[in-house]
This record gives C-alpha cells, structure tokens and sequence, in this order.
C-alpha cells in the first residue's frame, strides 16, 4: 500500500519509518521545490505531484500551510485523510475557534479583527495584555504579539492594518485578538481516529516552551480527572471534524481546568515521546489509521520524556550512555533554531526518570536544552 | 555516518531503519545482483562496491555465505565489523567447531569428514542416527541430514563423496559429522559487544523450527540459572573472536545443560522480538556497536512473543486487533517458505502473553503458522 504525505520533514520521514514494517511504501511532497522525494533517503522521484496522487492508496499531511490547489486536488482524490477541512481548520485560528466553539469545547475568550473599532473593543474587553495572531500561517510561537500596559495602540493598529491589508495569494487575512490566559503550564493529548470513528487516545503530555518553540515534553503523571477532561475535548474535536488519523490538541491548564490553546490536525512534537513510551507509537496509529488498518494501543508503557534538539548538528556521545535513552535525527543541516532531533527518556517511575533526566543535564548544557535540570529536579522531589 | 551492509535482505533492512535515528545512513550490497541498494526502498544506488567501501564509515554483514573476495576488500578497508574471521568462523562448520574447543564453550561431539574411514569411524563412536552437514553454506535446514537405522551406507557415502569432490570456488568442501544430540529444546542467545570490549546480552530466547525453519520465539520464560550459562558461553565466544557488534548462539537445552547447535555473527531471527520487547532492539545495538556509539539497554521490558511469516504476501487484518501486536514486513514478493515478515506480541505477564497467542491462534491457521495454539496454552497453564 502507498502513502503520500503533504510536506517532507522530519514528521514525513517518521511516518516512513513507522510505515515501512506495517508495508506501507511512503513518499513526500516537498511543497518548497515542488517535488516528491523519499523522506528518509531523500532521493528524489521521478514522479510529479499528480502521478504521486494516482499512486497513492492514501494521502496525509505533516502540516497545515498547504497550498490551497495542492489541498483541492489531493481532496479531490477522495485518499486524503484527515481531509481538507481538518487541514484548514489546523491553519486558521478563526476556523478553529469557530470549530471549538460549536463542539462546545473551552478555550480563550476572542475577537475576529478586520477593522480598528474591533481591536480597541476586544482591548476593552479583555485588557491587557492582550495576545494578538494572524488566523493564517505562524507557528512555533511565529505571528503572535502581546500589547503590554504603556504599548502604543496606534502604532500596534497601524502594523495590524498594513497586514490585513497584505492578504494571502486567495483571501485577506484576518486577526484574532485573544485574552491573555494566566496558565499554569501547556499540556497537550494526542490522540488517534480510524476510519470507522474508532478513538483511541494517549496519555496527557506537560510541554515546556522556550521562545514559542516546544524544549521538552513529560508524559505520565497526570491524574485521571485532567485525563478525562482532556479526552473529552479530544473526543469532541475529532468527531466534529469526522477526523482520520492522529490528531493533536494543546491546552492551557488553569488550575486544573483545561483551556485548548491550538489543534495541530497531524502528528506532533509532543508525541514524539510515543515512540519509546507506548508500544504504538503516535506515527504507527497516523499509518494504522489512514490505511484502514486496526488502530494499535496508546496505553502508557513508561513515563518517557523527549528533549529537542534545536540547531545542534550533534548531541554529547555521552547521551546515549544513560540507560533508556534513545535518539531520533531528521537528517537535516544545522542552522540556528532548526529542529535536528529529539531525545526520548523513559523510566519505570518518576522519581527513576528524574534522575536519567539528571544524568542527561551533567552533558546537556542548559542554554541549548533548557529544563532538562529544573524538570530532573521536580521529578526526583516529588 | 555512512554504513554499508553486505546483504541486502531483511536484517540489512531493519539495521536501516534502526540506524535512520541514530543518524546513520545505510546502503547494503545485494551479492546476486553485484550492486549497491538502499534496503528500505530498494532503489539502486550509482555506486558500485569499491565506491561503496569507500563511502562507509563503518561495514558489516547481514550473512555469512560472502565471496571470499568481497570479505577480504572489506577487511582491507580497516572498517569491517565484525570481521571476515568472525564471518569465515560462522559460515563454516569445522572453524565454528575450533572456535567452540578454543574458547571451552561445550557443543555436540563432532569429527569432520573428508574421507570414508572418517565417516565410519563416526559411525561407529557417535552411533544412529548421526547427523552430518556440510561445514560451508546450508542454513535454515538445508544442507543437513541425518544417517539413520537402516540406511545404506554405501549409497549415503557415494553423495558425501560426490559433494566432498566438487568443492567450493576457492577450497574443497568439507563435512562434519555430529552425535545426533537427543535436546528437549532450542534456545538462542543474543548479545553485543562494543569495540571496547563492553558485552550487553539480551534475554534467552526459546525457539520452535519447523522443517528447519524458525517459526517462533519466545522471550522472557527463563530461569537465571540458564542465563547465566548462555551468557558465559556467549562472552566467551565473543571475545575469542574479538567481535564488534551482535552475534547469536544457538543452543540445545539438554535437562538444563546447554550445548551450542551453531552462532551466527550477525543479528539473528531468533532476535526479532527484541524490537518490541526491549528499549533498544538487536539491530539498533548491532549499529550502535559497529558505529562505536555506547550500546543501549538490552533489559526485557515485556515478555515477547515472535511468530515468523513465511511465504504469505499478507497476514490476517484481524492480527492487528489483539492488543500489543506489531508486523513487521520485509517488502519481499511472496514465494513458497520465504521470510516475508514477522509478528511480535508483547504482554506484561506470561499468562497474558499466552492469552494473547489464543486470540492470534484464531485466525492464524495452524498449517500456516504452527505451534502458537501450542504455545499459547503452555503459557497460559503456566
């Protein structure tokens, strides 16, 4: 069976891999140079976008700014899952507060913004400081501002104006203006749904951010009553968009009640610790799911945590000599920022992953992996 | 880092996809075809073997049965793992045998066989039935067979001294004969050694054969005290051959008392269920090891079940239904007895390992995959 995924990043790559013993063949379509490539080898096919389409059995997405054309034609093909309408919902905050709101799922209170008046409304409304996002693109903390107490409101409209004006290549972009939540941490499920509505849904993952980009992700120690709540508005999410595949919901947890931050409709970063801590991982249901296959457990084996390796070309040899440990590399170039790999921890216990976390601090310099030592810390006291 | 296997079967395959994390990049060399392929894809590299050897940082092997002038390029190249002494030893039963004595590792009374006398002398000090088999090539069952009550000597030895007459490409052929060993079962071991010389083993494996061929393992039944006989025979094999990454030994339990059946300096069948049943299966430790990266953790983790497919282009959708079953396929075309694939079951307790190989039992036919009802009801009486 032949799958093509939309995008050919490292989420690409690790369903190829996750893919290959199910007997599924993957290639990607790499949006940037508009070609298909192997998305392990990288070996570029001779196959164009449309003889891809035609070979595939099933199609899917790693991310959500795709293309409109690419998304109608592979639509069209009646093989995409989890389907145009996921895709779109994943890219556009209006979309998807509009979504969260009608299945009845809590997040923060907003504004649509097209013009001045409902900009200076959601500011009365919601005080500041207000979080402000474009609907279309930015991730990875991209596209989002905050307007602090003192900020000049007219120069902050000005620049808001001069980017609804901009538009996209097919539809003017439009603002979302967000109460400011007071978290106490991000947490995000993840979550997976057959073709037959199937829902099977892994444990609660506590994600840590530096900068707007996700540094380390914990799962296995929540409490149940957050685990409920949290697969309800999965459960929620995923019918109301009649989901196929992996699907991934971020919350803010306010004192114990869950907000939902943003949906991601693929595979995510907070989910990469699967791949040591459930004997399915979140990149095998993806495959299980969009090729009709029985979806795999997504019960919690070991407390796992991943790291991410930002930028580095290399991690210290010394990573791999702590008990448990495993890496994953993308197989990319080194540039500032970029996402090279990740690390997966896992334990028997807590206090056990606290400290093979304490051991990976010793050659984890802080400033490049950021957590690693207060997290080891709170695991080892608790 | 670049790793070229010789062999382009299904181990090379795994190791490729054990290594894509570990950032390594393998490309294997398919002998009948003279040409260097990516395992996972199949596609054909431009490269051809001198390139190759020159392109990897580190080589290793997935069979024993290499042309002799293909072993000895590698070796010249200083980047060869485990070795061709270590590759000659486990394709050639008389060098196995001198090994096995070397290193005092017990094995079955043996005599190797180039002339009639040799042939009757074993006769008559090893009795019927004897087994015999070539000392070069045969695997899986073929090149063996065994001289019982009844059958005509002459005629037997006339075919020994046919095969012994046509020799090999480089070297006579020679046969060993071995007292028929009256076992109560097979069991395998499987460990690694670093280039340092640190040894990790994994858990005693039990394995069934049918016709000569693996069918199933299981993992996770073993008393220490066999262990720890299989470990020490294991370390010493190892380091009598100084060996660089995983090597197999298989055994017969006879009442307790192991006696080595053959190794095999290369990660093994009997080793397949270590991708589920440990954090670091047999062949991202073999690449670990060959790459000179710290070995993983080759602790159980949950008692492991392998079933073999074999000659079946699919197995039964069902299959995946029963809880902690992962496929494995090979991305081989079906032909009658080839090594499609392979099932691993994982369960935490034997008891439910065994119920898990009844529900696999109900829609795995028996003529096709024996011995799992079997299995499954000696686990769960257990």
């Amino acid at each position: 069976m032949n799958v093509l995924v939309l995008g050919a990043g490292q989420l690409a790559r690790m369903m190829s891999l996750a893919g290959t013993p199910l007997n599924l063949v993957t290639l990607a379509y790499d949006v940037g140079s508009d070609s298909i490539i192997d998305p392990v080898s990288f070996a570029k096919s001779e196959m164009g976008l449309k003889q891809a389409i035609a070979w595939a059995d099933s199609i899917t997405a790693e991310f959500e700014h795709i293309p409109h054309n690419v998304l109608e034609v592979c639509e069209q093909s009646k093989k995409f899952y989890p389907g145009s309408r996921a895709i779109q919902v994943g890219g556009d905050r209006a979309k998807e507060k509009a979504l969260l709101d009608n299945a009845e799922v809590k997040s923060a209170p907003y504004a649509i913004v097209t013009e001045k008046q409902h900009f200076l409304d959601a500011l009365a409304s919601f005080g500041r400081p207000m979080v402000v996002k474009t609907c279309q693109a930015g991730y990875d903390g991209k596209g989002q501002w905050r307007v602090k107490e003192g900020d000049d409101i007219e120069k902050i409209w000005s620049e808001m104006a001069e980017f609804l004006a901009r538009g996209t290549d097919t539809k003017p972009h439009a603002i979302l203006a967000e109460k400011m939540i007071r978290f106490d941490r991000e947490v995000s499920i993840i979550g997976v749904r057959s073709k037959s509505g199937e829902v099977s849904i892994y444990p609660l993952t506590e994600n840590q951010h530096t900068n707007g980009v996700l540094t380390l992700s914990i799962a296995g120690k929540e409490k149940a009553t957050i685990q409920t709540q949290a697969e309800n508005a999965f459960t929620k999410i995923a019918n109301a968009l009649d989901y196929v595949g992996v699907l991934a919901v971020e919350f803010f947890d306010v004192q114990g009640e869950l907000l939902v931050n943003e949906i991601a409709p693929r595979v995510h970063n907070s989910g990469h610790w699967t791949q040591q801590g459930c004997h399915v991982s979140q990149f095998e249901n993806h495959m299980r799911a969009i090729a009709g296959l029985p979806l795999g457990s997504t019960k919690l084996l070991r407390k796992t945590a991943m790291i991410n390796v930002l930028g580095e070309a290399a991690i210290p040899v010394e990573v791999l000599t702590v008990s448990d440990v495993t890496s994953h590399w993308y197989g990319k170039a080194a540039k500032p920022g970029r996402k090279m790999g990740h690390i997966n921890v896992s334990a028997d216990t807590l206090h056990e992953l606290g400290e093979k976390l304490a051991l990976l601090a010793e050659v984890l310099p802080e400033e490049i992996y950021p957590g690693v030592l207060s997290t080891a810390k709170s695991l080892i006291l608790n």
